[in-house]
């Protein structure tokens, strides 16, 4: 042990070596030292204001902490992992610096309120920040979903060809799924907008703190209610981490089209040279790795969801040490977010569309059935009718090796009398999306006008 | 194989008995039939708004489909696996029960937008009766919080006695967690509360539907806005199944403590004989299963979400068969909240506490270190060195068996000479709590105050 | 309460209804009971050799318990929830068929230790079933991979045509990922089986009990070496639950093939009527539902997993009703398997393949690129130049539309003079995979031998 | 870009830089250094024996590769991640470094088949290490076990009082889940034992290689017997994740119990000030942190677990990017366990045991109201009718409040006349503890022969 600990006045022992390395923190909570610095210095104004620190000794606390802060970003703080965490570590540098002002500064604080409240302060940061990369992918997407409005692709289910679709329409059910995160990720962020600080260890503090003051100065809706609730609350960390494991899982369904469509039996679109990685051995390949490793990320930031859940089951109040495994599982939540995001965005452009291969793979597997179905309805067949007189016609167009388009009228109207010459429309993939003309329909006018209000909406967005 | 499949038309064999058992869901998912039902007369009315249903054939489909869930609900329904799920059941019967027009519901819809609907109207039903069991669970906490707000307990961290608390505070932040739980899941309703309905197999459909039209009839806020969206997307079931699983954390939390009071060790409070359980080997035991249970049910709840977040992974678009997993863990989580929330409510005022053992627990464990710290700190004392100090005298009073309000004044002074006769009040844990008087702290009269506005926020509930 | 309880001594206040209905577990753990009168004979008979019980009594439980089970096969029993669980069912019930002796039979005995035992032998069980099911589903896995050890397939990574393979190649991939599931099962069951019997509640009994009798009987290896482990263990549900889980993403895997290769795009395969299903409103789909299924069952069981290990963290031992739920989540972990594993059997031979559009896509996408490069490299080429050089003929091949046993000699010499006209032959896919001899390799004639083995080692199974 | 890419014969464009940071590995993977260089070494042995290398090359190779280890080693090699991952930092060096054989070495192998070497040769080194770690373990736990093998304290369940046990007895517990957790490391380590070398990229390779030469080399059983599965597999990985998330169960419970032990409410054991940690804000706190930490780090090692099987979920074959997402769970939780593992060796020691209070506690709750049932089973009361009388008695102590030795025998013959003077010896904690003498029991002589025989098996390990 190289350090006495600022809490070790009834300890005779030294701590353990091992203990000392087990326990420390401070390799990675000290990325939350801005935000650190931030609260202490909120808190130490308030004090002033009360009447616990003077003036003078606030602004010896302020200039020093920022000091602080200008050494660390300049590469320039000596971290010692035997003062356990980001905060003795600052507390300490401090003192040194200032001498017996900065012995006061943890008046009415503890480091259960204080790490509380970085960790929301940074956060609401992050979120704020997750906010922006995610409204840009979003504006990639509808951008995209824009232009290709009227690009016909098949539309899967249980990847099979079912009906055709635009290709615009389907990015635009992407942004569907990245809206509703985007409402999640901000309604985590009003929810813990709220201060920790004067809970101080557990049950508030016997000094006459002004928490309304520190709350505000740091752009916190308020203080936090209930004090116990206040230091061995982790909610805010695990509604982050379930908004970011829904985000991923919705990342990995884009990317798993992405590799889909770019393989070979797809055709469907390339990514270019600049996201394509290649083989060590095959010399040919040209692999969407960057899609992969989105898809495997997501499993990372799902892992890090299930962690904080069992971390804090059945723990008793208030704080629990058990809590300072929240910090790695949070800060790489953000950072995945962070990086995919950012991947995302700038892959999406440089997609090459095979416009053509799509079309044509449209129109393939009877892709118009339903229409057909449907055109047999308004001719008064009833639709279970319908369904199964179009079902033997499948069958029969399968047994020849026909396309539905390419079946003759005779025989078809052997199936179903009603048939007239008119259905030769309604079998053509152009038809077919043209039709869906509802709002949520397929059809290009539609779908050019859902992206025109998806765009005014991310427009609208306040930040 | 015992029936022929309303799908079958392009079939040439027989579904295995095999395949047909292992991907039928009508086990599970027939308790959706109330709000199919619904759905097929709202998507009925408004087929029959447009000319697609005759009015005779809309009444027809409606009061056929009245009758059968009288009939369901008499317990006077036939499910047959081999109709595959709730949807095919019912339609099967109408068809039966009148003819014809029972083969024109399914125009313009697919089994893919009908599913998604009645699994957002159940789960709508479901989150306001679980917003209503957890009203009754906050009010139950917060009425005993109430009454208690001056009963004095240890408040723990680390589990070690570390300041007086009173019971009522704790009993608070019990409700904090809560409440916002509360929040969370009427977020998720709001967000989920969308019409599926007209989105058909994935992209929309030809006919002229008015998605306006049957989404309000359902209390829909509106049609979803994307088909492709619509039927693959469940966000819905992730979105509430985190939920439950964090509030099932929290119960986990609360029952841990009950565990832990009711332990002869602690011996804070028993439990009803009601709501305890005895040994089938040892006479004298009186259990708290219940609160065993909760805690134990938490994973449940967890796995739940686990798994749907697992099932949703990589699911390229549209709709996958996949996503038929989504029920039962869905069915499950809800079950378990609504249990565990009932119980929960039941048991509370079945408790007694010993309030006497919870008083001389507080006085021990020297939980008053910290309000002679501040006292110094009041003398001039940096709080670093106050610190220092008090955990000297802390390990001078283990050494002689004493509290802290044992020592003699003249020791006291002999750790620090600014300590005078009026410690003696600091150091009483009546003194602790009250003078802990801010908004959030553990002083009886905050308490009260405290539980009283939380009582006006239930009451303010429009649910 | 409708019922007296078997522990109820003490107790003044009956059982909560909502209580009793809340910690009942004998909806869900009566699929114990023959487990249970199994283990309850081998206890009686115990209890007999060492004189607690007389031979008389010995013969009326016996012959007791087994009426009861036939009564619960022929359906003939009727459970009763404020009866708790499966043994005290049994036990009241025997008690009220032979009197007297059956209030002996709980004699040096606890609900713990007794539901372990039942646990313990019903997972044994369990565990033959499954070994046998899944030696069933590789042994149809091996037999196609011998008889398609010669047809050609592209192999994929990043689901890239990378270098030919054949089918059966893939197939022995398959039944190695299996083969380590099978493993993991038998390790399994021999960790299990061990008897908890006479650990009684937690300290074992003070009565003269024989462990290694009951042991015996139940065909167990032995007692469980200590008291306090045996009812507080559920690693036995753990382990299994573990290995559910990856035998669950290995069928996803599996699963996840088929549904591509049956998918328009890839065309490889065609699952048979009796395999598929088809679409309420698409009258042409034939869709892979099944392995759909099983895609997304490898959810639930490894929601299971996560579920039962959050379950057991940070329990204090010894027995804690928390372990209740352990039982919902094995036995589903166990009927899906169950039924995965049966239906994956039923399905293989079912599958009809398309070994021309194979072996025409394992010959597009430049898949013998790495061929050309070893070529090379028997050239004196190192290995790295060489790459590089198919690299650069890779592009152009691709500039020009063709594939590579298209391009001229002359124009491959402009990129590397030391090719000559034998690098036709390494070019075709045959070559290619007939290269690739060495064990493990996809050669054809290697495929057969490895697959010959493969069976040898299934029939060498001893059970 | 900085960097040419050892696969970009075919691109024109370069990778984005984005891309780069994304889909680098090298911050993570060079860890394997050691086991890269191994296996490389080892593939060109073989690559010279079968004539692709000279001698000559072959020497230059490795002299060159040994070089490389000790810069690495020094702290004297430059990562690049431009370069992406471990192997190809190492092989551009040992081109740099000694030239044309440098570019040879690549021959016959992908990095698909390289990495899954690695990770293989890398997870037997650390669970080699994990198990001297954990026998470290045990043998402190089972040392403690033979000295303590008579200590009284209680036995919980429900945590509350249930029967005496001795300490010994429950470290024994302890000693029997480390057990099972070292059995299936080990099998773990036995089955991933396998070499995947000769697989190359999927299908293996056109070279007449020799793989069980290399094999044999890396002390491998033998080779893969299937090169798709062999890049595929990600089995070992989660094997041991599923073993370590288990193992650190274990260790969570036994935390629980230190951190409850050493509550001011148990008072059972103290820590050492050595492995105490203090509070920032309350002086007098000395906390169970490390027991708190080991709990928490249960959390990360199961959230590690969750994310390697969602990885792998549902990924066709053979190699995929995501794969790379294997490292860092990997890592993170082989570090975990060995921290946690030596932290645990290193504080048992260090705990004092309260043995009166431990005792005191045990002779409380009527704690030996079971062997007054089993004495009455011994008159030839039948065990429900003497559980039902004790029930009754232990409500009258509990009214008068007695102990049950308080009781006058006069009362409790009031309650069964069966009972005589020599029920006192009894109702002794002592009584009871030495009554359960059978296998498994805990009774202190059969305490101490478990001990030695557990401390047998210890000494018996081979490593």
């Amino acid at each position: 042990m190289t350090q006495k600990k600022p809490w070790g006045g009834r300890f005779s022992a030294p701590t353990h070596a091992l203990m000392e390395s087990f326990s420390a923190s401070v390799n990675h909570d000290r990325r939350l030292y801005r935000h650190d610095i931030r609260a202490s210095i909120a808190h130490a104004r308030m004090l002033a204001k009360i009447g616990v620190l003077t003036e003078a000794e606030f602004s010896a606390i302020e200039s020093g902490l920022n000091a602080i802060r200008d050494d660390i970003e300049r590469g320039d703080f000596q971290w010692d992992e035997s003062l356990e965490d980001v905060h003795m570590n600052i507390e300490a540098k401090l003192t040194g610096r200032i001498g017996e002002a900065g012995k006061k500064l943890h008046t009415a604080r503890s480091r259960n309120d204080q790490v509380a409240a970085d960790m929301r302060l940074y956060l609401r940061d992050q979120l704020d920040g997750l906010g922006r990369a995610l409204s840009a992918l979003q504006r990639q997407v509808v951008q995209i979903a824009a232009a290709e409005a009227a690009t016909i692709m098949p539309g899967f289910t249980h990847l099979q060809s079912a009906q055709p679709v635009t290709f615009g329409h389907h990015l635009l059910a992407w942004n569907e799924m990245l809206e509703r995160d985007y409402e999640r990720l901000r309604e985590c962020r009003a929810r813990l907008n709220f201060s920790p600080l004067g809970s101080a260890a557990l049950a508030g503090t016997g000094f006459a703190i002004d928490r309304a003051m520190t709350a505000a100065e740091l752009g916190f809706t308020g203080p936090c209610r209930n004090s116990l609730d206040a230091v061995s609350d982790r909610d805010f960390a695990i509604e982050f981490a379930a908004g970011a494991a829904l985000l991923m899982v919705h990342l990995s369904r884009m990317a798993e089209e992405i590799v889909l469509w770019s393989s070979d039996a797809f055709g469907f679109i390339a990514l270019g040279d600049a996201f394509s990685t290649g083989s060590s051995i095959m010399p040919q390949k040209k692999n969407p790795d960057v899609a992969e490793l989105i898809r495997g990320k997501c499993a990372r930031v799902n892992g890090n969801l299930a962690a904080l859940l069992m971390l804090m089951k059945a723990q008793p109040l208030a704080y629990n040490r058990d809590n300072q495994e929240d910090k790695e599982a949070l800060f790489d939540s953000v950072d995945t977010l962070h990086q995919c995001l950012e991947v995302c965005t700038a892959l999406l452009p440089e997609i090459t569309l095979d416009r053509e291969r799509m079309r044509a793979a449209a129109a393939l597997g009877f892709s118009t059935a339903t229409d057909l179905a449907d055109y047999l309805v308004g001719r008064n067949v009833p639709f279970r009718e319908a369904h199964e007189v179009v079902g033997r016609i499948v069958g029969f167009a399968e047994q020849k090796g026909l396309q539905l388009a390419q079946i003759d009228l005779a025989d078809l109207r052997g199936f179903c009398a009603v048939i007239e010459a008119d259905v030769a429309e309604v079998l053509t993939v152009e038809g077919s999306v043209a039709a869906r003309a509802h709002p949520g329909g397929t059809a290009p006018a539609r779908v050019a006008e859902a992206a025109e209000q998806a765009l005014r909406q991310l427009n609208s967005r306040d930040m």
